[in-house]
């Protein structure tokens, strides 16, 4: 059986137990905080989580695993068959990740934390935040999903990234993200409505008391 | 005939050339220095560069651009056909991608252009190279290849990643990025002799005085 190591309140996690939920996937979830010990780089390279554990050895990287679990269990497909249209689902997830997800995470410990961000990091993020959301806004189609007509994993990614930087844009630049990618928020409202997409957040608020404390001896400790 | 967008100098714009040139694939290319003009926004969601103009439509993000041109030319293959093997090429080119390429990026102004970088960025950027490197060395087999016996797109990630990222290193760290992944340097050294690797340095150096004229303009216009 599948294993996936990571957490409930991991964002990048959820991506992989949302697409797990939608194709009926079992799995063993292997509670990990991303961690440096000799043990775990021998698992996820950069220490990082959600690292999935086939039986032809593990993958990294929530895009990668996507695609993979999306060979081998065809079924209920997040990307689709055509070589063009696949090439776009990857291209807009890359889009979500790279340019909204990934800047976002650089404010994560001011916005969500207390800890606070140095003014020129704040500056760059604010930058990179609000050409990410342009080039959603010109790549995607919204209609109602990201890609079209067709849940995929593009939405997935959006999910499950504007859940952390819609909330960083607007604490600390005051900025609505999703005002400058029209289209966005309505389809996160449908996306939410999903059972799967609710019971990870029951999942995700069940973990969160756990997870701030671990946080809390993690800064403290510093 | 597919239409490729970008420049000799971009070590992205690069990788999409190799590519065209081992698989024997004839294009056009459009020489575009990355922009913000609408007229390439409508082309490239980014602005950056490459963009690939196909029969279908535009693909942008390189490492997409691969997998697509491997989909639709599967002769001399970039990816395995098997499918963990296929997700371990992607994710490797991920890693390099994501945790050398785009950190020694943050540093190219003030190692190539005398347009210095802010200390946090470097400190940043210093952990960031070290941690990519030794991720890398974890997850790659240099044996000879980063993959394994055969050349994938891993490598052509990892010749146009370190071709930036070594001198970043050294230059503003005096770090041996080599030193950190183990192989790296001698699997680099034998991609260099490929005729075809050789070709685009050619066009490289030919594109080099016009490309610095134009970033000393954009500099100066600062």
């Amino acid at each position: 059986m599948l294993k996936l190591y990571g957490f409930d309140v991991s964002n990048y996690y959820n991506m992989i137990k949302l697409a797990l939920a939608l194709k009926g996937i079992d799995y063993e979830p292997v509670m990990t905080y991303p961690n440096q010990t000799p043990e775990y780089l021998a698992i996820s390279p950069t220490g990082k989580v959600p690292a999935l554990q086939t039986e032809h050895g593990v993958l990294v990287e929530t895009n990668v695993i996507l695609e993979y679990l999306d060979e081998v269990a065809p079924e209920k497909p997040l990307y689709p068959t055509n070589p063009f249209e696949r090439a776009q689902v990857k291209e807009l997830v890359k889009l979500i990740e790279l340019y909204i997800e990934l800047p976002a995470r650089r404010c994560h410990t001011e916005a969500f934390w207390g800890v606070p961000v140095d003014d020129l990091t704040k500056k760059e993020v604010k930058r990179a935040l609000f050409n990410g959301a342009q080039a959603l806004a010109r790549a995607a189609e919204f209609s109602p999903y990201v890609a079209g007509d067709s849940l995929t994993a593009a939405d997935i990614m959006l999910l499950y990234t504007m859940d952390l930087a819609v909330p960083v844009a607007k604490k600390l630049f005051d900025v609505d993200l999703y005002e400058h990618a029209p289209g966005s928020k309505a389809l996160i409202a449908q996306l939410k409505e999903m059972p799967e997409v609710q019971q990870i957040e029951k999942d995700k608020r069940a973990a969160a008391p756990a997870f701030n404390a671990y946080l809390k001896k993690a800064f403290s400790g510093k």
